[in-house]
């Protein structure tokens, strides 16, 4: 990981003077909106480019992993083909186009983005199909944050407890599992999802993956997950201390809060604070136990001007 | 400065992707959105409030400076008392009165601040009357700035060779100049101030403090000063390798660049980014030579949701 750990933008550590008054406990946020394309994903996506042998690079994503892999690519000297959905706004394509990469735009409502993805790969050569959150690299990508997060917690600067961090198709979560466990750290992970696509709780519940039956409509868009990757399951069956749900108007809540605070996040990224602060049974639990200090997890800034002043103006 | 720099949070490094593209060169960020209330004003204000003898604190401001030294007297177990116009927005006096600090709202058309802190100073017992911009403690705090810039540059991690800072009276650069120096930097200092208030520029280029005529009235609500204060020209006038100006319309792009590269800033932080993008001279001179590498401070995040929200939907 010492190759990865080198390119990656260490997480910002920010100790929110507002927030910890208004919920009187201790609380810190480690922040990825600064990562390398606004979003932890760099973090996967570059592991992930590392450790091809391929020269070229294939997936399909709407949001921060087309952007995060494009950039990695440029850096690494690969090229990259990035399949998105033609309702893509302008500026998430320009994104991913200005790296270099390729975008081929499909509307999914004729062929899926998979079908896309299985017909470019057989037509490019020396392709690698990346998955944005169900590959071995993309957790060892994602883990060099656990590992972060661990040498915080053994610098014993920090006053925190317990990590909790967004899950839509579960990678961030199980590479800060795996992360924190390789560096000996015992630190209990929670998840924040949003109610709307709570697959995830109703898999660790049930001790199998069960999927949404559609793509969850919440303003969460990182979160909009059918279903956990088998690889993440596998950490996230043991390794996850619990699953906390929050609702759509805590989500928004929390991206305001967290503006009050100075941080620019988009709705994914203010999962973590949207499920502290909720009314869902766990996160009081939590909230509620002097027992808890949380390391809030904000996992990206990547959101449209018109939906962030939407939402801070509420 | 020791008990500063243990309580002052550190400046947050940014490496803004998307700008660095966008202006074909290196360029850093030294963001005191993170810092303790908000800005680097808590610097100053802790460091006043420590120096003091005085139990009861007293200042003027409609600002940063009073939230930041109301909380400074509330980690000091001081009182303190900041005169605010009595139009202040209620976000503003609410947040001084959360740290536990009495308000006193003036109506500027019937009495001047300066007036009623005068009559207050007479009132209070063991009161110490504190200028957010024009006093050696205030200087003396902001230096701790300086000095964290002067370690991050002699860590030899980053790249950049001079800073570019904003400047309303004087304080911040002022410190910064005085910082740096004290570590043995030789680092260039460049000013970055609203076009609407550029009697800093016609104060260093007359070798005396031209005062503006008016409060002018940028955006850029942190520069809304008279004059450059005295303490600060004698640092500023030897110390300064030169001033860029930025017009409103500047401000804002600055502040909407800077939302697009994850920072969340009030209007007067952008202005070194402002004056750097902008049309003036000096700011052309410098953005053209390929010699320089700025690290560009971003003072502070208070900003009111209204006031974001149309200038990042422009």
């Amino acid at each position: 990981m010492w190759r990865v750990r080198q390119t990656v933008r260490a997480t910002t550590l920010i100790a929110p003077l507002a927030l910890r008054k208004q919920l009187g406990r201790p609380l810190l946020i480690a922040s990825e909106t600064f990562q390398h394309t606004g979003s932890f994903k760099f973090r996967a996506a570059y592991c992930a480019a590392l450790s091809s042998n391929s020269s070229h690079l294939l997936t399909a994503s709407s949001g921060n992993f087309g952007a995060a892999l494009a950039y990695s690519c440029s850096l690494l000297n690969k090229s990259c083909t990035v399949v998105m959905p033609h309702q893509s706004s302008a500026v998430k394509v320009a994104a991913v186009k200005s790296f270099g990469a390729s975008v081929e735009l499909v509307d999914v409502s004729v062929v899926s983005r998979a079908q896309r993805v299985a017909e470019l790969g057989a037509q490019i050569d020396d392709v690698d199909v990346l998955s944005a959150y169900d590959d071995l690299r993309v957790i060892a990508g994602n883990s060099t944050l656990g590992e972060e997060i661990a040498e915080l917690e053994k610098s014993g600067q920090y006053d925190f407890n317990c990590v909790v961090a967004p899950m839509g198709g579960g990678g961030l979560t199980a590479g800060i599992i795996q992360g924190l466990r390789a560096k000996g750290s015992k630190l209990e992970v929670f998840a924040a999802e949003p109610a709307l696509g709570d697959d995830g709780r109703r898999s660790l519940a049930a001790g199998k993956i069960i999927a949404n039956d559609f793509e969850p409509a919440t303003i969460a868009d990182g979160a909009r997950t059918l279903a956990l990757g088998k690889h993440n399951f596998e950490i996230l069956k043991t390794g996850l201390s619990g699953v906390m749900v929050a609702s759509e108007s805590e989500i928004e809540e929390a991206v305001r809060r967290l503006f009050l605070n100075q941080l620019k996040c988009e709705p994914t990224g203010a999962l973590a604070l949207a499920a502290l602060i909720g009314q869902d049974q766990d996160s009081m639990l939590m909230l509620h136990s002097p027992r808890y200090k949380p390391l809030l997890v904000v996992s990206g800034g990547n959101v449209e001007a018109a939906v962030y002043s939407r939402i801070i103006s509420a």
